[in-house]
Protein backbone atom coordinates (compact mmCIF):
# COMPACT_ATOMS: atom_id res chain seq x y z
CA UNK A 1 0.00 0.00 0.00
CA UNK A 2 1.41 3.83 -0.76
CA UNK A 3 2.12 5.80 1.93
CA UNK A 4 -1.61 6.73 3.25
CA UNK A 5 -0.26 10.37 4.28
CA UNK A 6 1.38 11.22 1.13
CA UNK A 7 -1.91 9.65 -0.65
CA UNK A 8 -4.05 12.07 1.96
CA UNK A 9 -1.92 15.19 1.47
CA UNK A 10 -1.81 14.75 -2.81
CA UNK A 11 -5.71 14.56 -2.38
CA UNK A 12 -6.46 17.56 0.14
CA UNK A 13 -3.88 19.70 -1.69
CA UNK A 14 -5.39 19.12 -5.40
CA UNK A 15 -9.07 19.28 -3.80
CA UNK A 16 -8.61 22.68 -2.28
CA UNK A 17 -6.77 24.13 -4.86
CA UNK A 18 -9.96 22.28 -7.66
CA UNK A 19 -12.42 24.30 -5.46
CA UNK A 20 -10.52 27.82 -4.91
CA UNK A 21 -9.53 27.53 -8.61
CA UNK A 22 -12.79 26.10 -10.45
CA UNK A 23 -15.73 24.00 -8.12
CA UNK A 24 -17.41 22.73 -11.18
CA UNK A 25 -14.25 20.41 -12.33
CA UNK A 26 -14.54 18.71 -8.51
CA UNK A 27 -17.47 16.34 -10.27
CA UNK A 28 -14.87 13.57 -11.17
CA UNK A 29 -13.80 13.61 -7.63
CA UNK A 30 -17.62 12.30 -6.36
CA UNK A 31 -19.76 9.45 -7.99
CA UNK A 32 -23.74 8.79 -7.54
CA UNK A 33 -23.73 7.14 -4.46
CA UNK A 34 -21.08 10.01 -3.09
CA UNK A 35 -23.09 11.87 0.03
CA UNK A 36 -21.93 15.62 1.28
CA UNK A 37 -23.14 17.03 4.50
CA UNK A 38 -22.27 20.88 4.39
CA UNK A 39 -23.18 22.77 7.00
CA UNK A 40 -26.16 20.26 8.07
CA UNK A 41 -27.33 20.48 4.47
CA UNK A 42 -27.27 16.68 3.11
CA UNK A 43 -26.81 15.87 -1.07
CA UNK A 44 -26.60 12.88 -2.44
CA UNK A 45 -24.39 12.10 -5.63
CA UNK A 46 -21.87 13.79 -7.87
CA UNK A 47 -24.13 15.70 -9.93
CA UNK A 48 -26.40 17.28 -7.12
CA UNK A 49 -22.78 17.81 -5.34
CA UNK A 50 -21.03 20.18 -7.94
CA UNK A 51 -24.38 21.29 -8.19
CA UNK A 52 -24.88 22.34 -4.45
CA UNK A 53 -20.96 23.21 -3.91
CA UNK A 54 -20.76 25.47 -7.61
CA UNK A 55 -23.60 27.64 -6.40
CA UNK A 56 -21.99 28.57 -2.92
CA UNK A 57 -21.81 32.07 -2.84
CA UNK A 58 -17.76 31.85 -2.38
CA UNK A 59 -16.16 33.88 -5.32
CA UNK A 60 -12.35 34.00 -4.32
CA UNK A 61 -11.98 32.00 -1.81
CA UNK A 62 -8.77 30.48 0.02
CA UNK A 63 -8.49 27.84 1.96
CA UNK A 64 -5.65 27.41 3.97
CA UNK A 65 -4.81 24.00 5.59
CA UNK A 66 -3.95 23.99 9.07
CA UNK A 67 -3.83 20.36 10.07
CA UNK A 68 -4.72 17.23 7.91
CA UNK A 69 -5.12 13.70 9.81
CA UNK A 70 -4.96 9.98 7.56
CA UNK A 71 -6.17 6.75 9.28
CA UNK A 72 -6.79 3.58 6.82
CA UNK A 73 -10.49 2.54 6.74
CA UNK A 74 -11.22 -0.71 5.68
CA UNK A 75 -9.65 -0.54 1.88
CA UNK A 76 -9.97 3.48 1.83
CA UNK A 77 -9.00 6.65 3.35
CA UNK A 78 -10.48 8.35 6.22
CA UNK A 79 -8.91 11.99 5.88
CA UNK A 80 -9.80 14.96 8.58
CA UNK A 81 -9.18 18.35 8.04
CA UNK A 82 -8.83 21.62 9.64
CA UNK A 83 -8.14 25.26 8.33
CA UNK A 84 -8.91 28.40 7.21
CA UNK A 85 -11.28 29.65 5.05
CA UNK A 86 -10.84 33.30 3.46
CA UNK A 87 -13.66 34.69 1.07
CA UNK A 88 -12.64 37.05 -1.41
CA UNK A 89 -12.41 40.63 -0.17
CA UNK A 90 -12.55 39.51 3.54
CA UNK A 91 -10.13 39.95 5.86
CA UNK A 92 -11.36 37.74 8.77
CA UNK A 93 -10.56 34.30 8.18
CA UNK A 94 -13.53 31.65 8.75
CA UNK A 95 -12.43 28.21 10.82
CA UNK A 96 -14.02 25.32 8.88
CA UNK A 97 -13.66 21.50 9.46
CA UNK A 98 -13.71 18.81 6.71
CA UNK A 99 -13.99 14.86 6.80
CA UNK A 100 -13.40 12.56 3.70
CA UNK A 101 -13.79 9.37 3.19
CA UNK A 102 -11.76 7.72 0.23
CA UNK A 103 -12.59 4.71 -1.59
CA UNK A 104 -10.51 3.04 -3.80
CA UNK A 105 -11.04 2.53 -7.70
CA UNK A 106 -8.84 1.96 -10.70
CA UNK A 107 -6.02 2.80 -9.03
CA UNK A 108 -7.59 5.94 -7.80
CA UNK A 109 -9.76 7.33 -5.33
CA UNK A 110 -13.09 8.37 -4.91
CA UNK A 111 -15.17 10.66 -2.35
CA UNK A 112 -17.55 8.76 -0.70
CA UNK A 113 -18.29 10.23 2.19
CA UNK A 114 -17.68 13.90 2.85
CA UNK A 115 -18.91 16.58 5.66
CA UNK A 116 -18.15 20.17 5.87
CA UNK A 117 -18.32 22.75 9.38
CA UNK A 118 -17.35 25.89 9.56
CA UNK A 119 -16.49 26.25 13.38
CA UNK A 120 -17.90 29.26 14.60
CA UNK A 121 -17.28 31.02 17.91
CA UNK A 122 -14.08 31.94 16.99
CA UNK B 1 -31.64 0.20 9.98
CA UNK B 2 -32.69 2.32 13.13
CA UNK B 3 -32.31 6.09 12.47
CA UNK B 4 -28.40 6.50 12.16
CA UNK B 5 -28.96 10.38 13.38
CA UNK B 6 -30.48 8.95 16.77
CA UNK B 7 -27.68 6.42 16.75
CA UNK B 8 -24.78 9.31 16.25
CA UNK B 9 -26.59 11.40 18.89
CA UNK B 10 -26.88 8.86 21.14
CA UNK B 11 -23.19 7.41 20.89
CA UNK B 12 -22.21 11.03 21.31
CA UNK B 13 -23.99 11.78 24.21
CA UNK B 14 -22.54 8.66 26.07
CA UNK B 15 -19.35 9.26 24.65
CA UNK B 16 -18.63 12.56 25.48
CA UNK B 17 -20.40 11.97 29.14
CA UNK B 18 -18.17 9.13 30.38
CA UNK B 19 -14.96 10.92 29.03
CA UNK B 20 -15.91 14.18 31.28
CA UNK B 21 -16.74 11.62 34.10
CA UNK B 22 -14.17 8.54 34.10
CA UNK B 23 -11.84 8.11 30.83
CA UNK B 24 -11.00 4.99 32.08
CA UNK B 25 -14.54 3.92 31.65
CA UNK B 26 -14.08 4.82 27.60
CA UNK B 27 -12.46 1.01 27.80
CA UNK B 28 -15.15 -0.99 26.10
CA UNK B 29 -15.96 1.47 23.19
CA UNK B 30 -12.73 0.29 21.61
CA UNK B 31 -11.04 -2.38 20.40
CA UNK B 32 -7.28 -4.11 19.88
CA UNK B 33 -7.73 -3.08 15.87
CA UNK B 34 -9.11 0.95 16.92
CA UNK B 35 -7.01 3.94 15.98
CA UNK B 36 -6.95 6.80 17.66
CA UNK B 37 -5.40 10.50 15.97
CA UNK B 38 -5.06 12.72 19.13
CA UNK B 39 -3.78 16.10 17.61
CA UNK B 40 -1.79 14.29 15.34
CA UNK B 41 -0.11 11.66 17.76
CA UNK B 42 -1.46 8.16 16.50
CA UNK B 43 -2.17 5.45 18.98
CA UNK B 44 -3.34 1.84 18.15
CA UNK B 45 -5.58 -0.74 20.59
CA UNK B 46 -7.81 -0.33 22.81
CA UNK B 47 -5.22 -0.27 26.09
CA UNK B 48 -3.05 1.79 24.82
CA UNK B 49 -6.25 4.47 23.26
CA UNK B 50 -7.21 4.35 27.04
CA UNK B 51 -4.12 4.93 28.38
CA UNK B 52 -3.55 8.00 26.46
CA UNK B 53 -6.94 8.88 27.54
CA UNK B 54 -6.79 8.36 30.92
CA UNK B 55 -3.03 10.28 31.22
CA UNK B 56 -4.23 13.55 29.15
CA UNK B 57 -4.02 16.52 32.12
CA UNK B 58 -8.17 17.20 31.69
CA UNK B 59 -9.79 17.54 34.80
CA UNK B 60 -12.32 18.72 35.31
CA UNK B 61 -13.01 18.88 31.34
CA UNK B 62 -16.15 19.68 30.05
CA UNK B 63 -17.34 18.75 26.26
CA UNK B 64 -19.81 21.15 24.75
CA UNK B 65 -21.52 19.70 21.26
CA UNK B 66 -22.32 22.48 19.01
CA UNK B 67 -22.66 20.07 15.86
CA UNK B 68 -23.17 16.79 14.82
CA UNK B 69 -23.06 15.22 11.75
CA UNK B 70 -23.33 11.28 10.64
CA UNK B 71 -23.30 9.32 7.29
CA UNK B 72 -23.62 5.90 6.88
CA UNK B 73 -20.25 4.11 5.57
CA UNK B 74 -20.62 0.79 4.66
CA UNK B 75 -22.34 -0.94 7.73
CA UNK B 76 -21.10 1.51 9.56
CA UNK B 77 -21.59 5.10 10.71
CA UNK B 78 -19.45 8.01 9.87
CA UNK B 79 -19.50 11.04 12.76
CA UNK B 80 -18.16 14.45 12.60
CA UNK B 81 -18.86 16.36 15.96
CA UNK B 82 -17.64 20.29 16.18
CA UNK B 83 -17.97 21.49 19.75
CA UNK B 84 -16.02 23.69 22.48
CA UNK B 85 -14.35 22.17 25.12
CA UNK B 86 -14.08 23.69 28.88
CA UNK B 87 -10.94 22.68 31.37
CA UNK B 88 -11.24 23.14 34.45
CA UNK B 89 -10.75 25.97 36.15
CA UNK B 90 -10.82 27.66 32.83
CA UNK B 91 -13.20 30.67 31.63
CA UNK B 92 -11.81 30.30 28.23
CA UNK B 93 -13.16 27.59 25.59
CA UNK B 94 -11.04 25.49 23.10
CA UNK B 95 -12.77 24.54 20.11
CA UNK B 96 -11.98 21.03 18.72
CA UNK B 97 -13.38 18.82 16.18
CA UNK B 98 -13.56 15.13 16.32
CA UNK B 99 -14.27 12.11 13.95
CA UNK B 100 -15.72 8.94 14.77
CA UNK B 101 -16.13 5.74 12.23
CA UNK B 102 -18.20 3.33 14.06
CA UNK B 103 -18.75 -0.26 13.42
CA UNK B 104 -21.64 -2.55 14.08
CA UNK B 105 -20.75 -5.40 16.50
CA UNK B 106 -23.30 -7.84 18.13
CA UNK B 107 -26.35 -5.27 17.56
CA UNK B 108 -24.33 -2.37 18.83
CA UNK B 109 -21.19 -0.07 17.93
CA UNK B 110 -17.67 0.31 18.69
CA UNK B 111 -15.29 2.95 17.22
CA UNK B 112 -12.53 1.79 14.48
CA UNK B 113 -11.24 5.11 13.71
CA UNK B 114 -10.84 8.13 15.78
CA UNK B 115 -9.35 11.69 14.78
CA UNK B 116 -9.68 14.36 17.22
CA UNK B 117 -8.21 18.22 16.42
CA UNK B 118 -8.04 21.84 18.70
CA UNK B 119 -9.12 24.09 16.16
CA UNK B 120 -6.66 27.06 16.85
CA UNK B 121 -6.26 30.88 16.14
CA UNK B 122 -9.50 31.25 17.63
Amino acid sequence: MADINAVGAQFINYYYQTFDASRTQLGPLYRPTSMLSFEGNQTLGDAAIVEKLSGLPLDGLVHKVATQDVQPIDNGLLITVTGQLLAGGETNPQFFTQTFHLKPEGGSYYVQNDIFRLVYGL
